[in-house]
């Protein structure tokens, strides 16, 4: 999508044909910087360094380090070093991991030399694939937006609610949550969304406003809080969120919160969708609530807060007293009967264990 | 109650008798720094520089401010000048007039000489009358968390879960929704309170957890966000919250967050109850989500956050793109469907037009 009206992926191969360009994350929504991976460390650094986030990005990234590690050591010994470096990098994280396994099996039955270009054809191909599906997921969510923009008789704005960040940024270009909204906005039209800041890490306050802001979408942050107040008020037309993990029976694990905004927007009747890619549905779990392991992560997430300073360095304050406990659960699990539907790259299906076999028959 | 083992009220007079001593509670969580308000004028500063908040401290404060104004000068036109800097302290504050009104309507008829002692006598009469209403508030509340935990099997701990801070603080002593917790504490059912951090100004990670460890009962901070996922794993046994105003049916306003919380509490079968003084009920409105203004307040409270840091000073972080637009609605309406009582210095109610009327039939 756009930053400041040139068009731009999260990930991409520089105009010299071998050394890829990242944007660092970790700068957002303060700078705009990008980066050039020049090596496999780099590739393992920026993926460790969180310069580069959300799963199928960091599949993508994982992929050119890959190539990267090919370009410089093409022999056995240096596949097995990139593979090793790149599984440590992240060591939970799903599409990393399918990554580079698919990378290994491609490579290693190959001669040396031709390794580093089969590399990078695939690398590429691992972004264009994940391009194509958001886009997918994109025109689907569009239908949908259109739809409600028929209901409400094309009068004043759309607004539609966002929480956390499941944008182009956490994948190549478009997201899964945000897709539909850039091809609405696109599609001229007129909509405004509304960001949840998404504590405790501030992804939708960051990173959400940022791309959103950089496309020229109409939006307005608001503190999580917030959200069932404005339902309440008819200042949101629908909602949309991503998700990490869609059980076989719909439910949805999602950025902590998601639940809270799920009951706000079924209490007050507003359509609450979920977007996502086909293989992040996992099929052995039926009941998400109790089959999904949430990750409880440090607890100065919650007592500190970064962001910029005054002078305009970057920093962290204290919010809580010192010594002060905290918890901090990063995800909820949205059940499906509070979901309106979820929207895939095979279309829209019920959250439900018939709808999703009706879209995917062949998990059937 | 207790800070650092010793007790407090939110405001005293001083040994000398005269002088009027407070909590900074700009310097909140982070410093504990009382203040000696000797004239008028201090007593205007510490209002309007929010060093003291919570409508009934900010009614006692203005009381002592009006004594404090007498000593000096008892005269009419002291009394007057009293009245006007008092009143244009916090503008929108209904117990700062309700006290200065009392006060001028009491010492207005008098001769100036016996004005001062007057004073200083209805104001301690407020503090005191303020702390009966919220002792005996806690002593209702108290019985329904001694039902809790009789229903628990006294197995464990009860988990309470409370919203931005309706404690100590915000009155002259006990609180709110905190003083069935600091009763059931001092009578030695072992408590546990989630304390949601209450973005956009954070009072439950500033003011909430700075109380609760200061009078020694156990807590932990939690995000907003994290309230839903810890009802459906069962780790929450009951919601108090305090509220800003209550309707003739039953709904409350409350801090902006309260009705997400609500929402989950009634999803998963949780009790939530309100805590409130009876003269906070406005007896004027019926339906809380049409009927109550709702105060938008500065978009920086959202896009900033503001804590210690590294060095120990207090700053401000911007977590937002520079230029970012927000919205900060400070309350949210929770309808009385979603409210399983209303705990009052009365007793506890039904949150209806029945349960109110059952005790307040003055007002029927």
């Amino acid at each position: 999508m756009k930053v400041h009206g040139k068009p731009y992926r999260s990930i991409w191969l520089a105009e010299d044909g071998w050394a890829v360009g990242i944007i660092d994350q970790t700068r957002l929504p303060h700078e705009f910087v990008t980066r050039r991976l020049q090596s496999l460390e780099d590739a393992v650094r920026a993926i460790r360094g969180m310069q580069v986030r959300g799963a199928p990005l960091i599949g993508a990234t994982a992929a050119y380090g890959m190539s990267l590690g090919m370009r410089a050591e093409a022999t056995d010994s240096g596949l097995d070093k990139a593979y090793s470096a790149l599984i440590a990098a992240r060591p939970t994280a799903v599409n990393l991991r399918w990554a580079v396994d698919g990378m290994k099996t491609l490579l290693a039955p190959m001669q040396p030399p031709a390794r580093a270009e089969a590399a990078y054809r695939r690398a590429a191909e691992i972004c264009d694939e994940d391009v194509e599906i958001c886009s997918a997921i994109g025109e689907h969510g569009l239908a949908l937006i259109g739809e409600a923009w028929e209901k409400k008789g094309k009068d004043g704005r759309l607004n539609v609610l966002t929480h956390c960040n499941a944008g182009w940024l956490a994948t190549v270009d478009w997201g899964t949550a945000l897709a539909p909204i850039y091809k609405a906005h696109d599609a001229g039209i007129p909509l405004h969304v509304w960001v949840g800041e998404t504590r405790p890490r501030n992804q939708g306050a960051g990173l959400t406003c940022w791309e959103l802001g950089g496309h020229g979408v109409p939006y307005t942050l608001i503190v999580d809080n917030a959200a069932g107040h404005l339902m309440q008020h008819g200042q949101v037309d629908l909602c949309i969120t991503g998700t990490d993990r869609t059980t076989a029976s719909g439910d949805v694990a999602n950025k902590i919160g998601t639940y809270l905004k799920a009951l706000a927007a079924h209490d007050n009747g507003v359509p609450f969708y979920v977007a996502l890619p086909g293989p992040t549905i996992d099929w052995t779990i039926g009941d998400g609530v109790g089959g999904i392991p949430i990750e409880e992560r440090d607890a100065a997430e919650v007592t500190r807060v970064a962001g910029r300073t005054a002078d305009g360095g970057i920093a962290a304050v204290r919010i809580a007293p010192e010594g002060c406990a905290a918890a901090n659960p990063a995800f909820d699990v949205t059940p499906a009967r509070l979901v309106s539907g979820l929207i895939t790259e095979r279309g829209v299906c019920q959250a439900s264990a018939e709808g999703l076999r009706g879209l995917f028959p062949e998990r059937g």
